[in-house]
């Protein structure tokens, strides 16, 4: 039976992938959408300004968006999905996990907490157990469960790939950000066209941080993050959708392109709705993966790779994912499955 | 008195910045210009397919292209400017300085030649008295000076300006690398339009090869190639002019982010025309420097940089350059201008 | 029982759209293409650098390339799409006829020949039969049709419905239009980045010629080109694919904005697999129709109009169509099923 | 003696290009600064967030911040330049021009009212002599004065000069304008990147009043607004800066492309700093004016135009002006020299 589902900031524009990747979910059953307080009593038509290239479903179109308040979210709803700006998530998320909601959240707030699990579900779909030890010691009945952010789960697949067969030492990562990744009006036009921008505020750190905690293990009772030396450097390009990201990854020993290429591919896929197979799509062509072509793999879930070359301390490489699809809205729908699958919901 | 310089693959993209260098230099006259047989004969404003926003110049506009070759050049030509394709420049230059000519060339073939000087005049300036060697070599009256692939300079400088006050071990750089650098019609709208490219074939080798070349010591008989580890990523996006690098320097000691943006912002710069003082202008904005805010400093000859970081081995930092002027047409004038100084021409 | 079908320049970028309608085309069964003689013998795969977002379809790749030439091509294939170079079409095309295929062409040559019908199936499918005419004159076999110019196909069907309704008298249309519209490599990003360029060669008289040839009537045994006064101006700007147009249309009575826009939705399809129904999609937002946006409503094969405003000699309003898809590979599909639909093959 | 003046909204995109004509003006002495209450206090640097290629100015740069009230404004300064947003600038403007400043206006508040001289000094500097008029009704010390909007600008020039020597009865126009007539976040990334937008709210409009009224003829006591028929239709396009304009203009008699161009050509300028010589410049080449070639001609105050035809009703030809500059920064500049020259400041 569907687990009745409600998107928590739908109006922008991970919202908007999440009701697209909801509406005909086999799983899910999308029951209420929330917004701003200026959005509420609004139908969602009125209220979202639809930027997504399909048109916008007409049973979501007619629902009236709601405040994003326990009070003014029904009660038989079981899971939110939240992309609800982090200072927003950090007010509103802890009261309705209190309130008993399951929260599968984009949200940056709390990511790094020591008790909120953050996960990718094809690499550390394990961490979910967390939930145990959140409920204990907060007290909840409800759970928050986090995804990275987008530039982090698009390398991360590729890592925890190398890190298994090979031991991962260091990490240096250079990212080509889509202009998406800052939402609707995050970039204008004046910025970007002709241009890029070396900077993307606390980027940086995010991947240096979540990417540490994803590749960690789980005793049970708390992650052990990995111990790689991790440095990022992040730059916003001319480019709608699709992060695109060189890599540099060092290794415990001699791999060759090869073997670095063949661990991706092989890197399992777990058995749940959003996750495709295989994860981690390789290029034999030199010039892949590239962001307007490549984007789309598996629905927009895939992680792509390709440009592999031997250095020093191991393998260079390029990868590529969707970054509202797979690293936003996806992600969280994503990690909404896993907690089906695990009784959560 | 203005030595008489001559341009050869005067109508191609970089030509054309030649031209718009030339046209009012303290020290040159342009006297020739030399294309393809199928412009021979036509005058530069029927020949070249002028791009430059500045109009072109009368004067070059009524000039009848010559062809490319010893024959057709005036004898009283002293110094030519190659930016001819690497085929051609292979073909094409040694009987030029066979018969006499001093070449300054932006051309890839033979850049990394044991008897021929790869020089940016503000890094090792010194490397072009490695001719004396290659006319002992090759028995010619002219002489052949190269200037790097305009991704290696625009990293070199940061990079020469760290070794000399800290010692270099490793380079990792990701480059972000604009359309002109491919030539007028080297990268199509339909391939780059919302879309990044990770691949430029043979740029990454470039950078490899020739920094550590540039970075090396000239002990009067031969290069002695520095041994940095160098591995680069290169990317090209959708941006006019301009290549954006990210750049992470491993030092062989501590080193604060201020004293690496201090030893960049102190690296001498030479007193030659096309030279700016200083030569690498660091931004306080962790946000810059940018491609089309931040290409024309210094006329288009500087380098700019920002964004230090340090990190587990070192600094990371981007840095900036115009790729058509202080990474092609104005690193060969700025050549000629040191050839001339030191009494080549 | 499907036909079997042939795709002549299918390397081109035109020719990998036909490639993605028709492999899995209901009436049609793709059995050969063709390319120029350096790609003859190769796989698809090699010959041609795929461009589209989809992955190449299997059976396709595998094809051998054959030589566009009618001792290459199989005699069990009954009907050609061209998307050849018009100068290739010229050549080769009368002679396909003779030998027997009938051939739906996007190449511009023979647009406006007495005895070639240029259709848009939606629009004048009735001139089809003007191949009896052709067939006498010419004593072919075979046949061969016309689509036309992507810019003209975006506004025809719109003024198709005014003129039915209302009479037209007059027509000004600026377009706006892809980079795809010019082919892989037409356009060069140095050109079109941060530009817009107000010229393509010849486009401004096919609009004007051929969309009075399609407005005309045909009487069984020639073409009346309508007599409205059509003056265009063409413009290329940075869309990849989408030709966006602004209409002036001078009608002969008094029209108001809502029956122009009534005309429109109302205009008829007709029942054939790649025609839309509506076939004009009028969208009330003043904003609307935008290039990325609404191009791939109708799967491509719509054409979108809004932004009503009534003139002093009838209605101005904005139209748009998918410029490969609806203008260029889809147009020419969508007259093979007319063609099989009357028998022609 | 240079005039003192001052800048109102001197933060925004058009105050950051008044700021870059006025530092080093010869008439012009800049002696302040306003913005937003939030601004006021700060230094420029601080409070602007510069965008411009060029530095910022020193000694503009270290000014502070005065909030755009009468009382804030230094005594000694006569002229005031303002860039406010329209619902600003009708809050303020007035109060003023009652408080006896002269202010030379862009904003899109009053430019249509009866008393209030629209002008561009080479189209119809008599304008300005409505000022009696003004000061007459409104009893002000000191005067209104406004310039048109951006769009506007770029086709009147072109218009007048064909309806002096031929007689003007009907314009239509498509435009393609550039980003920065939005303002700094006017446009996002999202909505324009591979895109186009057939809508600016209120610009068509504005081109169709604004136009008649700037061709109109002032008897010394109001102005006739010329009774041409001009229909606008207005597009949003992916450039930085530079509006490009399609023009049809209907004209009494039969006029070769020839007349037309050199009627442009001929149409005199006037002897104020930042009005060029000649005002139009005429491409011979059809492809040209293109925005990012042709913008900055006449230093950014030049019209240009090109790809004359001949057509049942005139002429129909491009035109191109930089949005920023001729059409809104060296608008008010402009008309600032003019007041100068006539002797109201």
């Amino acid at each position: 039976m569907a687990v009745r589902v409600g998107v928590l900031g739908a109006t922008g524009a991970v919202g908007q992938r999440l009701i697209q990747l909801l509406d005909p979910h086999p799983d899910f059953d999308l029951a209420c959408v929330t917004a701003s307080d200026e959005s509420a009593g609004k139908s969602y038509r009125e209220a979202a300004k639809w930027r997504i290239e399909m048109a916008i479903p007409d049973d979501v179109a007619e629902m009236t968006v709601r405040r994003t308040d326990a009070d003014d979210i029904p009660d038989d709803v079981d899971l939110l999905f939240s992309s609800l700006p982090s200072s927003v998530g950090e007010a509103v998320e802890p009261g309705l996990c209190e309130a008993g909601y399951v929260v599968s959240s984009n949200s940056s707030n709390d990511r790094t907490a020591d008790d909120v699990p953050l996960v990718i579900p094809e690499v550390n779909g394990d961490h979910v157990d967390l939930l145990e030890v959140q409920q204990d010691e907060r007290g909840w009945d409800g759970a928050l469960l986090k995804n990275p952010n987008c530039s982090t789960i698009t390398m991360v697949p590729t890592l925890a790939a190398l890190d298994r067969e090979f031991g991962l030492d260091a990490v240096r990562v250079s990212t080509l950000q889509a202009v998406s990744g800052a939402g609707y009006s995050g970039v204008s036009s004046m910025e970007i066209i002709d241009n890029a921008i070396p900077h993307i505020g606390g980027e940086e750190e995010k991947m240096e941080t979540e990417a540490r905690k994803l590749l960690g293990s789980f005793d049970g009772a708390e992650v052990q993050w990995h111990d790689a030396d991790v440095a990022a450097s992040c730059n916003r390009i001319p480019t709608l959708d699709g992060h695109l990201e060189n890599v540099w990854a060092d290794l415990s020993g001699d791999v060759s392109t090869g073997e670095a290429a063949d661990a991706m591919r092989e890197f399992p896929s777990p058995d749940l709705p959003s996750s495709p197979d295989p994860l981690i799509h390789v290029f034999e062509e030199p010039d892949r993966p590239q962001p307007r072509l490549d984007r789309m793999h598996g629905d927009g879930m895939a992680v792509t790779a390709g440009g592999f070359r031997e250095t020093s301390g191991g393998v260079q490489y390029n990868c590529l994912a969707h970054n509202t699809l797979r690293g936003a809205a996806g992600a969280s729908v994503l990690n909404g499955e896993l907690l089906a699958e695990k009784g959560w919901v």
